[in-house]
Formats: C-alpha cells, structure tokens, sequence
C-alpha cells in the first residue's frame, strides 16, 4: 500500500487475519502506518523510480491516498504490475474535471457545474443557474457558487465557497483548473459504499449519513436514519453502477447529496478506503478495509452487513491538549462498550487523531455516547 | 510480548487500534508474529540478558507463552520492570504440581491429585481412590490414571493417559516431577475466561463449551449450550475468585471438566490470551487480546460481552496439503460471513495455522459453517 497514514494502518490491522503479507510506502517511520507494519519502505511516492523499487514483488499494489501522479501509475502497469484501483479509474478520483465529465457521460446525476476560467465567468457560471430548468441541479441560481481545485484538495482543502466575483479570485491563484458547481440546496450528506473485485464481484454497505464539520467528516451514523427504502436502494445501485462503468477495484465511496426534493446527486468520489466506512470496523460483519484488501487481491468478498441496528463513528481530532493519556483512561472508564481507534499521531489541533465507534439497539444512546467520548477526547468537555 | 506465536500476533493487531506501541520478541524473524509486527527483536527468552535488554523502555512485559524461567521473571520485577502477569501467579501456569497446590489452599473443586514418584506410585494412587469419599473426585479409582509432567506440557505434550503400571513408566524418563490424576468421568470441557488488572478491575467472558481432539482445542462454542445458568455463574465466580486469590493480571483462562452429576473441576490454568477464547474476536465486544493488553496496561477493561446469540470457532490444523490457497478462495466464496483468521505459518500436518468464526442466531447453522470451513482448508473434504 503506498501512503503511511491511518488507511493504511486500518488496512494492515485488517489484513492481519488473511494471513497478508503487507508492504507499506511512507514518508517517514513516524507515519500512522509505518509505526505498526513491519514491512516498510520509506521514500517518495512521487517518484517513478521509487514507486517501481516498491513494487517489486508485490501481488498488487494499492492505495491510502489518491496522490500518486497517474502517469507514474500508467507506467507501472505497463510493465505488468497490477496497479488496484487502475489510473483509468483512480484518475476520476484525482481530478474533479475528469470526475464530473465523466460522470456526466454515463448520466449520474451531480450538481450543475463547468469548468471556469477565471472570476468573470464564475458570475456568469451564476447567472446560467437562474432559471434554469436542469432537474439534476433544481438551483435558483446566482452566488454563492462552490469553486474547487480539480486536483490536490482534500478534507474541504481546495475548497472555496463564493458569494461574490471579488471573492472568487483565490482558487485561481493556484494555477489548477478550477471547476464550479451550483452550492446544493440539500437536507444533509449521504454515503454510498461500495467494494468491487477485478473479476467483477461487489458488495453494497448500508447507505450512511455523513455530517461534515469545517469540510472534515465529523459523524457519521449506518444506517443513515429516516432513509427511504427506495432513496437507499437508488444510492446503492448508483454506486455500483459507477464503481463498474469506471471500471473501480477496491473500495468506492460515493458522497452524495440528499436534496431538499428527496433526490441524491453526487458529490464526490473516494477510491480507497474512506472516513465514511470506518464505522465498518465495529459494525459491519466484514470492514470496509477488510473488503478492500479482498478486492485488489480478487479475493472473494464478505458480508458488508451492519450487525447492530445502528452504529455511530464520531472523528476524533486534536485539541488543545497534547497529551490525551488522561481522556483516554476517562473515555474507556465512562463507557465499557466504547470502540477507540487511535492512529498513534502527534496531537495538533483540529487534526484527524482517531476515531471512536458505539453500536447497539437505541440510535439516541449510541449517538451521545459516541459524541461525548469523542468531545471529551478532545478536550471540548470536561465531564 | 515475549513470544513471537499466534497470540502475540493476534495480540498485536489488537492493540493497533488502542495506539500500542508493540515490541515483540520473537525467535525468528518468520515467526506468526514477527511478520506483522514493526518492532522486532530476535532472541532467547531463557536467557536473563536478552530479557533485560528486550524489558528497556517497555512500560510492560507480558506473554505469549508460560515458557519464561520463573526466576529471569523474578530478576526483572526486582529491577523495577512490570511483568504481568508476576512471576508468582504465572508460576501457577508453569507448574502444575504448584496449581494444583494452590488451588487446594484456596478450596477450588480439583480432579484427585497428587505428586508421584514412580510407576507402582501410580498403582498406589490409582488403588487410593477406591472407595473415595472424596466429594471433589467422585472417581472410583484404579486405571485409567492421567499422568502430567509438572512442567513444559502444551496442546497434550506432556500428559499420558495410563491404564496399567507398565505405561506408567514413560512420563518419569524426563526427569521432571510426575502429577497423577484421576481420570475424571467428564460430559464436556468448559473454559471460563476473565481478565483482571493490577487495580482489581476483573471482566468475565461468558462461559465457553471447548471441545478437545488428540490433546489440542478443535472447537469452541460461545457461550456453552445448555449450560444452566447456575452453573455458568458458579464458573465465572470461580475464575474470577482464582484470579484474585492469585494475583493474576490479563486474561485467565480456566479450562473446566464439567462432570456427569453436574459440578466442575479445574483441568488447568493458562495466564495469556487462550485459544479458548478466539472466539471473541468477532463474537465479542471487546476481544480477549485487546482486554488481555488493556489489563496488563491497567487500562479500563472492555466489554466482554457476546454480540451474537451464538458463536462458534474452530481450529484450522495443517493437513496433507502445504497450499491452502485454493481452499482459502473457496471457503470465501462460500460463506461470505465466514470469518478467516490465518496465522501466517507454514503448514504442518496437525499444526494449528488458524482458526475460523462464525456468529449469528442459529446454533446448528453456525456450528456447521464453521465446521465445513475448517474441514475444507484442512483438505478433510473437497466439497
């Protein structure tokens, strides 16, 4: 697997039971994954010639990140290595132009967007919006407008949300194509997980809610409550329609907007393992890390079944404390039934440091408990 | 963790997700554990310095074995280094004419015992039950008589079941002290499990039917069925009173005849993860690994409660066939909530390479896919 953070390690942990033999590219032996595996490379993954050291006499090399330039992952699989997800499909993930045209192709629907060229044809991206009769975007229009990056954002990085020309300048300084995309009116965040084999296999997770907090993932509940039956199957079939027609090894995460008319549209794209399944771990019979090893490998895959009614995963991200020794011990204390997953990094505040899952029979419990193990870990209460 | 087995190896992928820092000492590097753990050091557990320069930054040590010589256990605690389980309740572990002593002291139900010194001792303490009032025993005397080495016995090595003087002679070649017990008249095998702490915070496993072959755990079923609620509670106290009364820190496992006229009688203690209970990994909240590492680290205890109604394990023993891989593709394929647990060994006949899970609400369902699979990578059947 190339890239040393908490995917990766996630993924090492869950190979451990097939009996896997896991070797891990990293920037350093400090990563959240190089701490754990024993089989460690350390280097550039940017670097052609690295990435081929790699892989050599690996089965199947693997992602814990979309960053790796997709020409270097052409060139590998040119020479026979088998590359899981392929730069054919990995590249939607990597750039949102691509994703969007794409998707577009095969007629999913996604908010209204184009790509834009600078601040003046943002407002005029706005002003297409006004009475416009597209039933994928049912926008009225106007600012504010979504402005992204196509390529390098993450966790709400290469994100900007516009009101105004004068606003719209910042996106562009990057010198990245800059994609714009009607600000969807919807009644909250859905994701549709999905693990598809080479040989074609796939598996659909529970539909979830994802609740998102300054663009990071902050909560997310499987199954996602109040879903109708018939939205949670579309979004299902949607996600294993894209993960085949883009021909997707491994884990997909589709992040979907559920809108106010009781319609999906899609947000983004995750090739890898996501913050959305790591509810899974606990509450699924088979992980979603777990699933994806199976998948690159063509390995057949489990049962992606929740095996509670309700399982709630609350992201734990540093605070002002350095030292969460004492939270820790409080946390596991409080609540015996606690599922704590740490990534062994440095605290700093607002980063992604662990995670905390609760499953069980009563959504209101299983949510405060996980809310609250999650604040107290970082340090936002102290009881 | 001294001792580079399965355990530490299941130990290990335990503590990932607690943010452990896991240093193993291994034999070789191709130990079950040394494979998937970062921080290896190769050497030999019977010797002082090795152990001492292994203990060096440790915050503790514990085990995947009772092989460590009692005294190199008792040198460390007096340098300051915390070894738990301490040297004097593992002794009880290592020692069976030690146990059973111990047991005695404290009033636990013990099949009739004693040290023997030679093979017409055993007559004399086969003809000594005869007749017994003995309530613990209940035996009728003469042969058969079992007959352990008091030390170094595992998985059957080092027990004889002997039905007459001429056998008898074989156990006394080794040197070691010579324990006869009666051969008790059993409906099945028990195992209660629980795991305690340095502050005294104790957690007991639901009890445990386990099922022997040739000496070696083959099969457990979670939680034993039929056992009468009276008596499952009277085995969990009793583990849990001997785990106090000995001092005992991490997880305990007592392994339990449970006699024809409905009473129990300790076979024997192991002081580490058991194989008794790897069912808890998927069956329940909190794994006896991750429970066993909380304890020794004097974290609050997990949960140890099932999440299925039923949960069956069984072992995966090497069998005429090196490559399982086929085997592995198609129990897979099979039974997608199969859970796959591979050790990363080399494959022997009759050596145990892992283990298989099943849970869920019907009892004959699960014991039957657990069983197939386990049957099927063995290679015992092809279809």
């Amino acid at each position: 697997m190339i890239g040393g953070g908490q995917l990766a390690r996630m993924a090492h942990d869950a190979g451990i039971p097939l009996g896997l033999r896991f070797k891990l590219l990293a920037d350093t032996a400090q990563d959240s994954a190089a701490q754990v595996v024993s089989d460690v490379v350390l280097g550039d993954y940017r670097d052609l010639e690295t990435l081929r050291a790699f892989a050599r006499g690996c089965d199947v090399v693997t992602f814990d990140h979309e960053h790796v330039p997709t020409e270097h992952l052409r060139a590998l699989q040119a020479e026979g290595i088998a590359v899981r997800p392929g730069p054919d499909a990995l590249v939607n993930a990597q750039d949102k132009g691509v994703m969007r045209a794409r998707l577009d192709s095969i007629g999913v629907p996604c908010p209204r967007h184009r790509i834009v060229s600078d601040p003046a044809d943002v407002t005029a991206f706005a002003a297409e919006g006004k009475g416009s009769s597209s039933p994928e975007a049912g926008d009225a229009g106007g600012f504010p407008v979504v402005l992204k990056t196509v390529r390098g954002g993450y966790d709400g990085k290469g994100v900007w949300v516009v009101s105004s020309e004068a606003e719209a300048e910042a996106p562009f300084r990057a010198g990245v194509p800059v994609l714009a995309e009607e600000k969807v009116d919807f009644v909250r965040e859905l994701a549709a997980n999905v693990v598809r084999s080479p040989s074609g296999q796939a598996v659909a997770y529970p539909v979830v809610e994802s609740v998102q907090k300054d663009g990071v993932c902050h909560e997310v509940t499987a199954p996602a409550p109040g879903l109708p039956a018939d939205l949670a199957a579309e979004a299902q079939a949607l996600a294993l329609r894209i993960a085949g027609e883009l021909g997707i090894t491994g884990h997909l995460a589709v992040e979907l907007f559920q809108t106010r008319d009781g319609r999906i549209l899609v947000n983004e794209l995750a090739m890898r393992p996501h913050n959305s399944g790591h509810w899974s771990i606990d509450g699924a019979v088979t992980s979603q890390f777990e699933n994806h090893l199976r998948a690159v490998l063509d390995l057949p895959l489990g049962d992606p079944r929740p095996r509670a009614p309700w399982t709630v995963m609350v992201n734990v991200l540093g605070g002002d404390y350095p030292d969460m020794y004492a939270a820790f011990l409080h946390c596991m204390a409080r609540d015996p039934g606690l599922r704590i997953h740490m990534y062994g990094k440095d605290v700093k505040p607002g980063r992604k440091v662990g995670h905390v899952t609760v499953f069980g029979d009563d959504l209101e419990d299983v949510r405060e408990r996980a809310r609250h193990a999650a604040a107290y870990l970082r340090g936002d209460i102290t009881e």
